[in-house]
């Protein structure tokens, strides 16, 4: 049986009118389907305006104790919110962090050079296929909002792409999945300043000639090497698309 | 089969100490039990902090569009905590707003004199009992969050205790249910400034003489009347207590 997880990226929720054209295209795919958000900007906007200091390093985000409070209200607010949108749309779902019935379990990540903070990495075998699985073969739509947890009371900011990632990966056992990441922008383009220039297909084995012909460069590469790295555990096809589009885009496969 | 709903109140879940002493109570009830919260101070000070304003009518929230938009975070964040702390505590847990698997139905509150904005009152057998028979005869422990939705997109700022007291009797079919309304007092007081002087037990043909005699006044006589509606629809007893003493405080029967 198919199974799409699909992640939609923080600019599209962000916009209502975004957001709602997401939501019908999301509403019309045949059911079984899992649906991913984060909501980094918004926790910025919030944070701003109430006074927490937003830290970053190297362009990413430092959860500290105050940023988590914020990090857990923005996404779990947003999470309920989703959810209510699809109900009004006839689309049974629930929302979930890692927490909710112990579904994704994760590790504060180690120290290295830098402390992240209160930021999560998915334990091995860390999410619970079998509660996915009663809500899938019940017809109702997991909403994954992107916090895991410890198992020691601390709830974890957890990059949403990874999380789409460890779900299909894991329901890859029992489902045909395709992994959709969704966002602004048509696919992975030939060209970034040409919306038109979308590569429709990438297979695994042209990706390296791609990267040392610099055809794919910068924040691409990360995405592109987790996409595999799904399909090479068992994911049968990742895309990434526009959210006005969820079967178009780039297709990367095997 | 016993079921024990707890609701537990806004002063009680602000405090880190008094939240961990009663989730370890909480956590001693053998399950099957539903544990229910709102978090209006905590949405308070969040407004306040980030600049938008807080309006009350007779010491009633107005929930308008940019208030409903913290109530949703503040109630969504502290639920995703709760479940990450119980989970802590070997409780499995699942997060819900009324939202989430259409559980609680409810309708935007008419303005009448005074227009509430996004408030809910729950639709007469808007409580779906099934997915919540699912969670308990699976040991998964609801934690509700005081959001309700309309089934047309919009979350509801729904009160706590109505929740608690309609999930209780939404379950009564199936469960001999006691209702626990625990806060920061020891329970209902004979004289409101001595902790000492708790009623152990109010019978329902007791209820009119104890407020002709003005021994119940003010705030404690719509928890009573709400109280006692839930026993005449089939709920077992309802306690009203001290956070600390789950089994104490005052008993209301028939």
């Amino acid at each position: 049986m198919k199974l799409k997880v699909i992640k939609i990226g923080g600019k599209v929720i962000e916009n209502d009118t975004d957001c709602n054209y997401f939501l019908n295209e999301f509403s019309k795919i045949a059911a079984p389907k899992i649906l991913v958000h984060g909501g980094g900007n918004i926790a910025t906007k919030l944070a701003e305006k109430s006074g927490v200091e937003v830290k970053m390093v190297d362009g990413r985000r430092i959860t500290d104790a105050a940023m988590l409070e914020i990090v857990t209200m923005v996404y779990a607010g947003v999470n309920k919110k989703l959810v209510a949108q699809l109900q009004e749309r006839g689309i049974q779902s629930i929302g979930l962090t890692g927490a909710d019935l112990n579904v994704i379990k994760a590790t504060k990540r180690k120290v290295a050079t830098i402390d992240f903070g209160f930021v999560g990495d998915i334990d091995e075998n860390g999410v619970d296929v079998e509660h996915i699985n009663y809500f899938l073969s019940n017809k109702i739509t997991p909403v994954f909002a992107a916090l895991t947890h410890d198992g020691e009371g601390n709830l974890l900011n957890t990059n949403a792409d990874t999380i789409a990632a460890a779900s299909a990966m894991a329901c890859a056992g029992k489902y045909d999945v395709e992994l959709i990441y969704c966002f602004d922008k048509s696919g992975v383009l030939l060209d970034e300043d040409d919306d038109d220039s979308v590569i429709p297909e990438i297979l695994m084995k042209e990706l390296q000639k791609l990267k040392d012909e610099e055809v794919i460069t910068a924040g691409m590469i990360p995405k592109l090497d987790n996409a595999f790295d799904a399909i090479k555990k068992g994911v049968k096809k990742v895309r990434i698309t526009n959210f006005k589009d969820l079967a178009g885009g780039t297709v990367l496969r095997i």
